[in-house]
């Protein structure tokens, strides 16, 4: 048995929840209220939404696969295809659920950092109209990437503008959305409704919440039929109030944003540490709450004894540090005297 | 605006959550943990349930149409079809869950009290080994069932038997499962494991949970691949100590059943109530938190602005009343009450 | 090894192809033509068709299930519901084709002549908008029944009226439409195109073609993907040509009427003939191809001994004679005298 | 509207059919026989595969898309991924047909010659027991590849070896399996039943059938539901016998291998004089039927003006010319005369 108390580097969503989220249970647990989504703290919950993105369609799901898998299915018929970075947590990480639930094809495209640019997109730009071949009908990119980088406005505003060139839909993996607005110091509205982004997975889940993702719709005809979307995925809950109130919790005081600036600052200061250790060679750009570093092999399990954390590459020895709204510097302060024990 | 406060009998997951469980949220968001199920709370819950239940499998999942639909993918092969009650969840009210991700054919039979008897399941058992004919794999039944009746241990025990005389899958649905182990006042041993299911959803949202349900395999080897299944249905869940956290609560000095008995019990003092009012005519036995009674149309309405339910069958005037671990004894009366003022 | 001489009436797929058809692969077997449709057989094929029902699109495909799935998959989402009555092909004998390949939702009405009616159409026509239910969206009718019963031009214009007015969309299996056409002595126009059919399964290989039917679009915007459609499930043929030119040969001189009025002529004389005899009594009304009768079960070895058919429903020991274009008196002769000696 | 008497290098499916496969047609077009494939016709041809392939089992479909992707459902459960070339056919040319009919992931890797090697299969064996990615479960080659090219006898078995060694099914698309025996001058049981290939598609509408292909289990576990598996995916012919003697047809007196051999001898001549034209530069060995080269952009519209071709890439000006059992020796001098004419 792991000991429950330790805190390590493996992942944002192996951390817990935030207290402040904890306390909006308590208060919306109270008496009876409607069933999925009809009751006052989703209303609330919506227009905050509202407030930070502009006119859209929100519907909340339990996690960060459905926000991803349902934003597509609600974009495309299964004859389409997808074009999204070979390193995508669509692509790689969600064991088929958009094949699956969705039938379209997925086009992946290697990169370096994780980022799509419309030089690398268009080599999956052809056969329209081809009825042998699937018809890409989304571009689907990861803010932050699951390298960690983060797009700049512009970057995503050339995709954008790329996609519905080509009558394409644009859709944001936002597990980490919020690590993403922190860095840019941009709005949310001036990231995504101003770039042109159709569809947004907001997460919540790694930032703080204990489960719960939004499905936004900027382009709101795509929302037409997604509440039966949802419903039929198994993507419905019941007690809605009580990821409406979580939502609640973290935009109160913009404690989405300093959660997430607090996790890239932790970041930022490891990789600075670690920076000068000779036996590590950060592989990445370090914007957001992740840390990319390749160490020499023979070190890896005595340090993940110590602290979690996952190779990310066993071929090249790449390892992957996240940190999280709870990681303290004291915490940083420990592995980092590890590390400079061990591997020097 | 509802007014957050009210309770009413629309439905057993329109009530909030057991302080328990809230109280358990506190208790193990310390510190980081494995995600995704490999940590110690959710070690403590399955051995829970393998104490009740014996030798199985268990698998968390968000909700009850995921437990439902996942059991039946680990059961069938998209060929095959699902022999339920017409007035099955998965039947009527999972927008098409179970063929979508399945691919199966639902074969419904019409029944009285929502319960399948041998004699009714024979008119699907036919067409075996003839391949235009998707082929019966699995009978789902619901305990409780949606119209609140509840199979004895021997009614379960002749579909299991005919069931596997077939080579055929027992699926129970249990979203209500606690209510009918307090009703038959039987072990879950007694009730499940030995009358011969092979797979049960085990429901907690409906019984004082926030959310969370378990995918119980008595027949073990339809498990084998059911982490993958789980995880590309999109229910996988991360941060999964906080389901486990629930069930450990609710387990914890037999609370599951203590809020069932008490649901039951609050149902069952309503219909005793509303027994002898001459424009009430209860239509199912009130074996469960569930009472089904005719009224007159006319005066719906106004009920409804007071106390939420639903009506279940507009044709015939018939409406559900719903009681939960949350319903107390001056919310009967103050609904009595109201009944016998519009009413008489 | 079964006698390849020997006719039967077990089924018009168990016939031969007509000669004329033979003759026409011959004609077009010259030299190399654009596969997957762009030849000008296809193109002559697809004018004839627009002749005999108007503005229409129009695509052919290996086989009527395929026509009847891919209609459907054309007019629906996942999310929706397809009415049929419960004899439907679609719901009983494509071991769930539709529900597989379409995700939808099959709600079947029982009938005693395989015909729905907009009266028992009604008992599915609830939950508009409710995202636990699927969404009606199509009506299935199939004309000529599975039960060799035909709907009149004006039952027919009930129902679409009545689809129309929910925005549902009728499609019609026409697996047999050249013996309703023949029956009525209506012309196609007047009995598809006219009532307000949205899409058409027409149905070739029951009448004397080899293989190949065709999916017809009259509400056209339907047919705007079907291309995409069609390839993605494993419908599209690549020397399309020998199905274009069959379907010209079928048209040449009305043969397609020809043959489905002699088949109709045939089935007539049967019923004729076998109703006198005491131990059979006929179950349905003759108006097309297939007579329905039951006679005393223990005679049925016996007699499938000489000739082929199939006992449609062991319970009641009814079964079903189809006749053929390539049926002949001589075959009804044989047949009625084996009847009459071994029941008589 | 083209002139359908013209012959091209468009593709072996742009050819007509057999003459002796439409005197087959005739031969069997007698009386009626059990649809659906228990007639002796498709015993023979069952029998006869039997004899080429060992102890296999043996399924007809309509076309090379189904007989691909059906391989893979029999192979498959949803959450496992098939590895192959990114030019193999199921990846780039059945409109994300495996996708949606198997709901699995494809995993391609680049290739210059079209074949898979250990090595690069290599790259797509991780994460076998990790939930969240797709399970490697089928290696898929094409035999010839859709560049012409063929895989040793010792290659395959590598494969194959390297498959079975992971628990991993090798399945061989074979649309053009007769180009290959004809070339590697091995029995078919050498290069494929003794090399280890689990499933085989193979083909006959590119070489002289006009519709039809088997899938061939030598694991013949696999097939145990495939009988279901074809119907519900739409490709059970019901007039089976007209598949099978077509098969009957080209394995008589060894007319596969003949036309098969002829056709590449066409192709070898043909690559044998353009080679010399200074402005093509054949970019793949010719091994088969088809022939690749490099020609300047500016004259591929006047060429295509007298005879069909496609262009595989046109980035590169890189076109593609197939070869067919009709291909004859006037239509290469006609072609290369032209070649040369427009070219130097």
């Amino acid at each position: 048995m792991t000991d429950p108390i330790k805190k390590g580097f493996a992942s944002d969503n192996n951390s817990g929840v935030h207290p402040n989220v904890l306390k909006a249970f308590s208060e919306v647990n109270k008496g009876h209220t409607v069933a999925y989504g009809d009751d006052p703290y989703t209303e609330i919950a919506v227009n905050k939404f509202k407030e930070l993105l502009g006119d859209v369609e929100v519907f909340f799901v339990f996690n960060g696969t459905s926000a991803n898998v349902l934003s597509i299915k609600a974009a495309t018929n299964s004859f389409n295809a997808v074009i999204c970075a070979g390193s995508a947590h669509i692509n790689v990480d969600e064991c088929g659920a958009p094949e699956k639930f969705c039938g379209c094809k997925l086009l992946s495209v290697e990169t370096d950092d994780g980022k799509l640019t419309v030089e690398k997109i268009k080599k999956h730009m052809h056969g329209f109209g081809f009825e042998h071949h699937s018809q890409p009908k989304v571009i689907s990119i990861t803010q932050c990437t699951e390298l960690g980088t983060i797009y700049s406005v512009s970057e995503i505003k050339n995709i954008a503008e790329y996609a519905h060139m080509h009558d394409m839909i644009l859709h944001m993996d936002g597990a980490r959305i919020s690590n993403a607005a922190a860095y840019l110091n941009v709005s949310l509205k001036e990231m995504i409704t101003e770039t042109g982004v159709d569809i947004l997975s907001f997460g919540g889940t790694k930032n703080g919440m204990m489960f719960g993702e939004a499905v936004i719709f900027f382009k709101k005809e795509l929302a037409e039929n997604f509440k039966y979307i949802r419903k039929q995925s198994m993507q419905l809950f019941s007690k809605m109030r009580f990821i409406s109130a979580q939502f609640n919790a973290i935009f109160e005081n913009d404690l989405y944003l300093k959660s997430a600036k607090h996790a890239n600052e932790m970041a930022k200061i490891l990789a600075e540490r670690v920076r000068d250790i000779k036996e590590v060679k950060l592989t990445q750009k370090v914007e957001s709450n992740c840390v990319f570093a390749i160490i020499p092999e023979k070190y890896i399990q005595e340090l993940q004894e110590h602290f979690s954390f996952y190779v990310w590459n066993h071929e090249t020895s790449e390892v992957r540090w996240v940190t999280s709204f709870d990681t303290t510097i004291e915490d940083i302060d420990r592995f980092c005297n590890l590390l400079i024990k061990v591997l020097e």
